[in-house]
């Protein structure tokens, strides 16, 4: 999967992936297997998987043989739709664990999706839906970026405009939330599902959920009339259901329970059936399923940064990420608050004096509840009145501050007016602000 | 309560607290009610409430009396100690929404504990413990400082050493999980139960959990065996029981709920029945009540940030921040990553440059899970083991952020040898890394 130069170095010398090779580059030496290249990277860069079991991208310089090795194999898709009434589910592959195949002579887990390997591994899902799709990239999850958003975007309008009947995109979990709230700004007024599916554990393990995962997020783009973004994992610890969560309402609550996605202060648009294969609403104020294109909104302006508020912070810390940013969203503590010291306490620093020299040099500032669940209001007590008095943006929200960063950046692509800015930010867009809390959505 | 020259002022102009009067400070004019000054604060600030229903607390430059108010009566505490056998329990006041009274005619909320105050209002206190107590200060929960830690901490030995058996540090909810860490670290081999306490809503309002909280705590440092700092609040939506959540494990969940107070990865040590006055113990493995003194260990370096790892983070948040701390503990994705882009993708950036040469210039980097809940695993996935090998601290550790903060800075209040804080950060002091993840911890 080599191109360019690149390409025509490795003809040159013989070399194919598999082989074991010694690259140098920059006055160093890199020994090992060379592993398949993919779209989306450095073509100047060859991958090379160290003996410490690092993969390393590395700028192709000089390259030699060491010893030959098995081919790796590895197929990009071309799979054809069949001619029956299933619905039409694209399947991008942004990369992850879920596309992840385990190269065994390695040992490695690497990125290396097609649709072919997918139906090939799950041959239920042509029971499902007409399967088409393609990899847009293979990113590890917390390296994908406001620019990865921006391209996944428009190849999900891409496949939809394209009379896809549903869009299911495979992505790494660590991110999926910040992703899945991202397109559910840039992609509103959706005629069909667009389902984010992960896997927290890789298909070599036995307990792996990529199966259940992703057969699950096919059903839901095939038969459900959720026409939102959803994140679509197990629901709980047995193999039974998936949610689908609400894109901006969606998080990652635990670093490896197969059910760590959960739905904050809101409850997840439906339950998906695995066994009996079918849909259970939960929900019934959704946007539903209809015709027409999407036109999707990539205008963003990534220069925002997300703070934690923390006893003893500095004032230096606001200062100094703060004017090398277009906008800050701050986990306060609480209902809103930060350090502001009203009384005068010789201990405490406020850093209350550098977010309002922000806010008036038009670096706007929200807030966002770092105890993840509940809502914002910054009237009940004196440093959240301070706050909101100063113009910080959130009282009254119930966002996370993932999903307040994200909006911002969306918000920032549109209008650098501070009034327009804070109108915007306070929209209810895509469920990201909600009218009621729900009491039982607390921790479940 | 005001002192010194403050206090010579409103004699001399015969200004009494309640009093409507005019302060001129710095070139501005604060009207107002004039509030009772409390210990902790600036003597030379007095405290005003202005009309829009702010406190805000003025250097004494001129005063006028406009108009004269009604006296606000705010009585220090000297309850002496009963003639009995009941356990002596001494509650300190630190500040925060249990401690505060509303002053009916202003509708202020404001901090004004003293253990008479305290048994006025809930008299079965003193069936279940002799009280005394005294107000240490009293802060807004988000204005609480590691400099406060050191002072909670060598007034709570001072009780513990003074005899008490048990004591109730009555502190803001915001950072009352941040305290607790502290404390844990701070105060390690008691003797006794500290237990912190709290309240989400003011005594003015029907749905407050101040009794409830407050008499469960009593309850819990009087009669329990539980020698560990804990945080004792309401366990459910009814008032019926309260959690002894351990202090290194325990993170506030919702901005507002009472059961906001949640054990991450871990089981509270107890149940506090308050109907039927009684303690239900969930585990056994804690540190036992017994006698001795205990000895205050607090040195700390609070120069640690917190930082948060995001889709986009620009290299320059961790550089800047960085190089202004003695540490840096950064919330990572998933198993504990961040962007490091080992592939060359043309539009991830990574920020590994960024910490390694931190790292090189001798300041620490910890990772903490941002899903909260769950244990870090850097092996799995290129990006962890790329930190790992950087340096990085944190692989196997369940730690929440908060905690991971708090025990960087007590770390470093020890030792400022890279191998000396590695090897000290992933020790377990006090119960901050598990040895198990037990299941039935997630989200309950």
């Amino acid at each position: 999967m080599y191109s360019g130069r690149t390409a025509k170095v490795l003809r040159e010398n013989k070399i194919k992936t598999g082989d074991r090779v010694l690259v140098e580059s920059r006055g160093r030496k890199y020994e090992g297997i060379l592993m398949p290249g993919t779209r989306g990277r450095d073509p100047s860069n060859v991958i090379v998987k160290l003996d410490n079991g690092y993969n390393v991208g590395v700028k192709l310089e000089k390259i030699t043989k060491l010893k030959s090795g098995e081919k790796i194999v590895f197929k990009p898709s071309d799979i054809k739709s069949e001619k029956s009434k299933k619905p039409h589910v694209s399947i991008l592959g942004c990369g992850g664990t879920i596309a992840s195949r385990v190269e065994y002579r390695t040992g490695a887990v690497f990125p290396a999706f097609s649709p072919g390997d997918m139906l090939l591994s799950f041959p239920e899902l042509k029971d499902i839906a007409r399967i088409s799709g393609r990899k847009v990239f293979d990113l590890l999850s917390e390296d994908m970026s406001p620019s990865h958003w921006k391209i996944i975007a428009k190849q999900t309008a891409k496949e939809i405009n394209g009379r896809a009947e549903g869009v299911v995109l495979m992505h790494g979990t660590d991110t999926m939330h910040y992703t899945s709230a991202a397109l559910s700004f840039m992609l509103q007024e959706l005629p069909v599902p667009v389902v984010l599916v992960g896997a927290q554990r890789s298909s070599d393990r036995g307990s792996s959920d990529n199966a259940v995962n992703l057969v699950s997020s096919v059903l839901a783009a095939a038969q459900s009339d959720i026409a939102e973004v959803s994140v679509c994992m197990h629901a709980g610890m047995s193999d039974d259901y998936c949610h689908l969560n609400p894109g901006t309402r969606v998080r990652k609550m635990h670093t490896s329970r197969r059910d760590a996605f959960r739905s904050i202060d809101s409850k997840p648009f439906a339950c998906v059936d695995f066994n009996g294969k079918k849909i259970e609403y939960l929900r019934d104020d959704y946007r539903k399923r209809g015709r027409g294109r999407v036109v999707p909104d990539t205008k963003i302006n990534d220069n925002v940064a997300l703070l934690y508020a923390y006893p003893g912070i500095k004032p230096s810390v606001i200062k100094s990420v703060g004017r090398d940013h277009d906008g800050l969203v701050i986990a306060g503590t609480g209902l809103g608050h930060v350090p502001t010291n009203p009384f005068g306490d010789r201990h405490a620093k406020s850093i209350l004096p550098e977010i309002e020299s922000l806010i008036k040099s038009g670096v706007p500032v929200a807030v966002a509840p770092q105890t993840i669940y509940g809502r914002l209001n910054m009237n009940v007590y004196t440093a959240g009145r301070m706050l909101k008095e100063s113009g910080v943006i959130g009282d009254g929200c119930d966002w996370t501050p993932e999903c307040a960063l994200v909006k911002m950046m969306f918000v920032l692509g549109h209008t650098k007016t501070m009034e327009k800015i804070k109108k915007m930010m306070l929209t209810n867009y895509a469920g990201e602000i909600s009218e009621r809390s729900l009491p039982q959505t607390f921790l479940s």
